[in-house]
């Protein structure tokens, strides 16, 4: 390699190793905003992540970079091994690049405009229920979309969903999900309807048991620590909307809730966000900072907390552990307690109004329905003023449930207010690889099952940081799946999971 | 005022808004890392500070602040009125200006690297209480902070001590500070005797009671609350080393400790860093992050905070308040304290050797040895080697105490190791002013001892506000002073106070 390449290429690192820096005090701040903040703080806070993210939007966006990155392209050294960290780091530094400069100054900036208003509009008519006084800033944000997925350019054969989806999931296209989602979406709408029709139904005797919030919290720190979340590298509080933040791998920030979800509710979303705090904890630092020291997708970073809530947290062998561990925390409050009426509490099912109160099951129809429309929308096959007659059909379809309400159904989330499409099949896809992952676990880990009887969580979250965290950004999400799992994304896994599980609980 | 001079001010106040806006980032990084960042974080945490506080010196370095300063000063109409904001905030620009860009970049590296370091081998030496080992650092910070003060320059007639104190304490010369330390030394040492030398000393039971932690922090808060303290724009966390800190008037931070000093020492503590807060939330918040929304100076601000930590919260009148309300959280545990026993136990005097353990009068002493010592170390009339032999001789002088070792004599604080020096006396002056801004306001408001027996605190607090708070940085500190109280600062009304609160206690 010539000097001036190896220039250039030394002159992105450190160039953007600057952006992340920056970009890890705005992340510092977004979560202190969310836990620590007193609510006088925020007219201010909001100029504080305006200057740092302008900041680091500058730096990386300066025609230097974009110099730097062709010098680099025009090196076939940097280039010949599509796996090597140099090459993952220029193929993310293009794909970044060409995604913050693209796009005109004033879309930008109505975009972002969009966004302040167009959250304010969507809090008001979900309030007063009425889609109609929100339905004009769908119509904005679909114009906006399309414009800039115009910009941006979507692969051929493809359509503007995937540009706007490329943001969120890499190299992933409405088509892939689709040729996923549709056999998922038949059986499992099939298999809710089995489980809801049985005669007997779980019951749950575990959500309904009041226990002291403190002792809570410890107990769910537990957890989260010994399931392997490391807190001398991180800590855990409480949000209204739990999150994991990452400043960087040696500071991840897990938030929890203990609220009217009960104590079941406070478990699995301390489990679900330390499975993403895991993952953060465990990316090469060596590659700090740089495209390769980062995670591959939302979609698999969302595999990572569904494998810890789902497939471990929600499952008999976890409870065998688990269960004594509970006792002797709470003492006579889980005295009823026993493997029986966890296993049903952890697994009823009941297609319902609200995606985020959803079960394991039918979360996956809710995401299906939110992908269908917009996808629709953005390829122009309905209009704004169509969503709640769309909606409510899709629901009563798929879920068997009668929308009441704009506010208990179109309106329900926040996504589309911020302009955020693209981004809701990424949750259902953390299910898909979750379970793909874990069935391949299993297979390699003969011994996993008593493992986690035993409460030895390390073979499992080796076995993931070796195949999945240490990687990086190396792969992209489908060939991550690929390698690990040695076949494509499948339905299967997660479907063969679903119907073992529920199943027997039923009649 | 022509065009060209207002734009000059205007882009003034953008640009060091800008300044401010970074600072109040790596003011919450810092924060942070003292209340709630995990271990692991403290590598990339100096990075974080390290690119905020480049960001911000380069951004207020930039010459052309220091050509549009220039050009504000040679508009008579921005300087007619020195109290007036514009020309308060050039004033201070200038200041900052000048101290940001009169040091040569190799001093202040040097300074950097020798602050690193030299807290490093203060700390050895300290753990192996050997002064020998620092001696070589001490000489070092000499050396620098000699040329430092070369640089910056100080007032005819001055001395190097005074460049130095600038920083802490604008406008304040040593010769002032001795003019009023003086007096005071001499009254308290004897007072110090005659109160050490009675036969009758108040007991501490009160230090004494062991109390939950748990409801201990929710006394602190409520009391922090009752004098004033807004929790909508601020909050209360502990730290090892309590602190207020502000990143700006509508997000103040407190912390406070529940360790080995018992609870009267987290009751003091937090009214100390109260006081400290109440002044950051009443400074005027049109003019923030402007100099004139500032605080005057660290002295200024510490009387915020001594006031309410020992004019208010060891007074007698406070606690017929307090004493019911501590019997309503505490219960049966706190039976056995009455009036006097808590009287008592707050005005114990036990001359001793550490600084941060001393009670409210022998602590001056403290403080004055450390300022004796300082200036004669910058004036080249005393060695480094010789400090800890003059170090002892005046504990002996004038607290009548024996120093058996270096680590509890003269290698204790920190600051030097980090060439603060012109720190120190900024906390006696805390002392001084505090005594005579309470006298004042007892003046003016008459009912004041009746209102604080009630638990009505917003007098006092209102009245502060009028005459310190909301004034912001328009005055020098020696000016607030005879604005607020019509005479320059004197040592008469702390040892009045002192006087009157002690002598009764003992026989």
């Amino acid at each position: 390699m010539d000097q001036s390449s190896r220039n250039a290429y030394e002159q992105l690192i450190e160039s953007t190793r600057a952006v992340s820096l920056l970009r890890s005090t705005s992340a510092l701040l977004h979560w202190d905003q969310q836990t620590m903040m007193p609510k006088g703080g925020l007219a201010y806070r909001s100029k504080q992540l305006t200057q740092i993210e302008t900041l680091a939007h500058q730096k990386f966006t300066d025609p230097k970079i974009g110099e730097w990155i062709e010098r680099c392209e025009q090196t076939p050294e940097l280039l010949a091994d599509p796996l090597d960290p140099k090459a993952v780091n220029l193929r993310e530094w293009r794909r970044l690049y060409d995604r913050a400069t693209r796009l005109p100054k004033t879309l930008v900036e109505q975009m972002s405009q969009t966004a302040s208003l167009g959250r304010g509009a969507w809090g008001e008519a979900r309030r007063e229920s009425n889609f109609s006084h929100f339905q004009p800033w769908i119509e904005k944000w679909v114009d906006l979309l399309r414009q800039q997925a115009q910009c941006l350019g979507w692969p051929t054969g493809g359509e503007p969903w995937d540009a706007l989806a490329e943001e969120y999931e890499p190299g992933c296209t409405a088509q892939q999900i689709e040729s996923v989602f549709a056999p998922l979406k038949d059986r499992l709408v099939n298999l809710v309807g089995k489980l809801t029709g049985c005669s007997k139904q779980p019951e749950d005797r575990f959500g309904s048991i009041e226990l002291p919030i403190d002792q809570q919290r410890r107990f769910v720190k537990f957890i989260a620590e010994q399931i392997g979340f490391d807190f001398d590298r991180g800590r855990l509080d409480e949000a209204l909307h739990p999150f994991c933040s990452s400043t960087h791998c040696h500071d991840v920030r897990l938030t929890t809730r203990f609220g009217s979800g009960g104590f079941p509710d406070a478990l699995a979303s301390t489990m679900h966000e330390a499975g993403h705090g895991i993952y953060n904890q465990s990316l090469p630092p060596q590659h700090m900072d740089t495209p390769m020291g980062g995670p591959v997708s939302l979609g698999i970073h969302e595999s990572q907390s569904r494998l810890w809530e789902n497939q471990v947290g929600r499952s008999r062998t976890f409870w065998t552990w688990c269960l004594p561990r509970l006792r002797h925390y709470f003492g006579t409050a889980v005295d009823e307690l026993d493997l029986d009426s966890i296993d049903n509490a952890l697994h009823r099912v009941h297609p319902d109004l609200i995606r985020v109160e959803a079960d394991e099951l039918t979360y996956n129809l809710h995401i299906m329905i939110r992908f269908d429309l917009e996808r629709a929308l953005l390829n122009g096959d309905l209009e704004a003023r169509e969503i709640p007659g769309a909606w409510n059909e899709l629901y009563a379809k798929l879920l068997q449930v009668k929308v009441p309400d704009d506010a208990r159904g179109c309106l329900q989330d926040m996504h589309w207010s911020a302009g955020a499409m693209g981004y809701f099949p990424t949750y259902t896809l953390g299910n898909l690889y979750a379970a793909q992952f874990f069935e391949q676990a299993q297979k390699e880990l003969p011994d996993l099952d008593n493992q986690i009887e035993q409460g030895q969580f390390d073979p499992l979250r080796t076995w993931l940081q070796r195949n999945i965290h240490s990687q990086g950004m190396r792969y992209r999400a489908a060939d991550l799946c690929q390698q690990v799992t040695g076949r494509p994304l499948s339905a299967e896994p997660l479907l063969s999971y679903l119907e073992r599980t529920y199943l027997p609980l039923y009649e």
